[in-house]
């Protein structure tokens, strides 16, 4: 009853099973995300493959225990609202709609999740490195987008015999790393401050806008057979304007930030102004049609640059610890391993293409490493394969497409394998790259301890 | 679009929206939570005094920035929601949905706020303590329950001339304290750990539960003119079950707990098993009808007694930072102060009688400092109004009975000014009652301090 202060008239019922079932959603992420990351760990794989996975056993291809009403899944699908159902005498009309609710609540926090990880990201980047390395990184974006998108498109029409507007949809498809995969394991394997980690973050920030402008070109172009010039037009000078705003904000920002906190005196004095902040810059990056991830990013590498950043550092580890894994089980427990299934016939078409795309996606960003010019002895395996993960941009596309009707059932099976394989393949393979030289640093890299049994 | 991965076939429009104006929304938040608590802190008032202050000026009684959907209000109340409006042109049904949406994930945020308040209040009290307080604080409980609740119930019945059903109604929303309240400002004057602080605490779980199942009482004799017996014993039971045996498991859980941690070698080591054991708690207080706070306060008390409770003090001290504040900000910004003013004729009659409400709520919870028995020398009067405020549960009485046509709108106006106003002259009266031997302790209590300007 805690539950709902100063709800005078309305008591929604639902309140309480709402939070009963969000409740337990967690304490399964939770479970589902410490044995995934401790097996990948004691495998010597990256613990966030091993969050990943852990997803996928009790997410949509396996226990149904994490679902989302996407897909045709209903409330009927989940173990965990069948279990509640049990506890509550629920009529099925409540419990779409507490499934609902709750499906959105979860949904919200991986995104706030993946908010703060990129914060957390942007704060362990360094800035003064990034500009750096800013050229290279932008030449491995452009490389990164330009081929996979090219020798998909061309594949598609030349060996498979797929009309262009589809074609040049699914080539689109291939373009944008996530950044949020990529970036946890740079992080895991104590890479995010190397030249290479700071090319290949910065060439996943950088090529993340080009897929979304890449994404606008395309949709307007099969939608009318034009292109919305003034709408793509807008999204350059936006991202641009964001993206370089944001930096040389961060000189002004600096010292005011750390007179602000000094003056706090009160709980929370560090973490709340800059969570303020994070979060303003990521609503800002999502009202413009940007990504919020893009804005907590650059609130992080203001951030970086202030003297309060070894105390963010240390306060927002527990947060990040307790909200990004949210996220990376909720990504494994959406992705539908049913496609892979060769025993379903709409499937088979699409797994022959699916492997066409998967090698263009993995061989298209490979090459960016040797697009990182001026760099004599940097590792261009390393940077070629931290851009292979592909994520959230290529299942928009392959959403649009198939609400559209652009895309056919196979293509847009193969899209999502190709965003499945991509996303799995890339921790261990960016942990053989980066070599053994590099270790896993020793964890928890927190500075708190068990003193004693 | 990081927003939604894996979303293959359902790309729902909302989503994007509603996470911009959960951002915003927590943007307005922590900067009243932070405006409120420095300037409470300055006036040396309890800086959780200010928050709520703070939400009451940005929710329904004022800016109408943070607004929840119930009291017949809807989108176009809601300034953040208009802006939204304005920033992507909405349908007013999708508007609607995102605005219900957005309410549900800040309402359960809220939620998990208070969770993890009394998690920490549970780990900051001491179980020996407890159990040595345990006898006096029960008898305060009683007391506390019994004496508002029987003058309540007799004077609306002899001064006002209320009938029987409704008066005993209205003396039953009296009787249950709001830990959450109290157990902050405690928290603030560093009196949780005082032989005062530990009776509170304990008397105010126990008239949790007290409060509940006087509901429970009340509801099925409003409804059918009978007690439902066996639904009482059923709480009874499983209350007086669910705390004896959650302190039993302590002595168990305490050694497997540390020795899970020490085994575990990747990021979240302590705080993922940690919060996985408080919402595992919670999700069972709520699910056998008590409250989901009850169970997260036995969590901490069970993980006060390891060895990792150190680790643990430090670690939770920025995530409650984070989420707390969302509890407090939204208490007040869903108080309707509305129901105060004279000048609305149906408020008139309702003033009078509230008047009479708040004094015996106050005075009911007064004496209950003199029925802490054998303890010489302790401060009665702290004990007595840390007792004060009410809070959810005097205002699901109010729902219930308004709904229910039990209460009719002056004594349910009567009812919410009686918890705004307990709920707001309680954090200052608690400094007075523990006086000026006690100054508010140095905060922020994180050892995190920004070293230069």
């Amino acid at each position: 009853m805690a539950a709902m202060p100063f709800l005078a008239t309305v008591v929604p019922e639902d309140s309480p099973i709402i939070l009963s079932g969000v409740l337990l959603t967690l304490v399964i992420i939770y479970f589902a995300s410490k044995i995934g990351a401790e097996a990948a760990k004691r495998f010597d794989f990256p613990p966030v493959l091993g969050e990943l996975v852990a997803g996928v056993v009790v997410g949509v291809s396996a226990l149904h225990l994490v679902i989302f009403p996407e897909g045709g899944l209903s409330a009927a699908d989940s173990v965990l609202m069948s279990a509640l159902q049990g506890l509550n005498q629920l009529e099925p009309e409540a419990l779409t709609r507490i499934f609902e609710s709750q499906s959105e609540v979860i949904s919200v926090l991986a995104e706030i999740g993946v908010i703060i990880l990129l914060f957390e990201i942007g704060l362990e980047s360094d800035l003064r490195q990034l500009k750096e390395v800013g050229v290279q990184a932008t030449v491995v974006a452009c490389v990164g987008v330009a081929a996979p998108f090219a020798a998909g498109t061309a594949g598609l029409m030349l060996l498979f015999h797929t009309a262009a507007i589809p074609a040049i949809f699914a080539g689109a498809a291939l373009t944008a790393t996530s950044i949020g995969i990529t970036s946890k394991v740079l992080s895991e394997l104590g890479q995010i401050k190397s030249k290479e980690g700071q090319i290949i973050v910065g060439a996943a920030v950088i090529d993340d806008v080009l897929g979304i402008i890449v994404l606008a070109v395309v949709a307007s172009l099969a939608k009318t057979g034009e292109i919305d010039v003034v709408n793509v037009i807008y999204l350059i000078v936006s991202a641009t304007a964001f993206l370089i705003g944001s930096i040389l904000l961060g000189g002004v920002f600096n010292k005011t930030f750390v007179a602000i906190v000094d003056q706090l005196k009160t709980r929370g004095n560090v973490v709340i102004p800059a969570f303020i902040f994070a979060f303003f810059m990521a609503f800002l990056g999502n009202a413009i049609h940007l990504e919020a991830i893009l804005g907590a990013f650059a609130a992080g590498l203001v951030l970086d640059e202030t003297d309060a950043r070894n105390e963010l550092d240390e306060l927002i580890k527990p947060i990040a610890d307790l909200l990004v894994p949210i996220f990376f089980v909720t990504v494994g427990a959406r992705a539908d391993l049913g496609v892979l299934n060769p025993a379903v016939p709409e499937n088979r078409a699409g797994l022959l293409i699916a492997v066409f795309l998967v090698l263009v996606a993995i061989a298209g960003k490979l090459i960016t490493g040797w697009a990182a010019f001026g760099q004599p002895g940097i590792n261009r395996w390393a940077i070629g394969v931290g851009m292979i993960p592909r994520g959230e941009v290529g299942l928009v596309f392959a959403g649009i497409g198939s609400a559209s009707g652009i895309l056919d059932k196979p293509l847009e099976v193969s899209i999502i394998i190709m965003v499945i394989l991509t996303t799995f393949l890339a921790p261990p393979f960016l942990r053989v790259a980066f070599g053994s030289s590099t270790d896993l640093i020793p964890e928890p890299s927190t500075p708190v301890k068990v003193t004693s049994e």
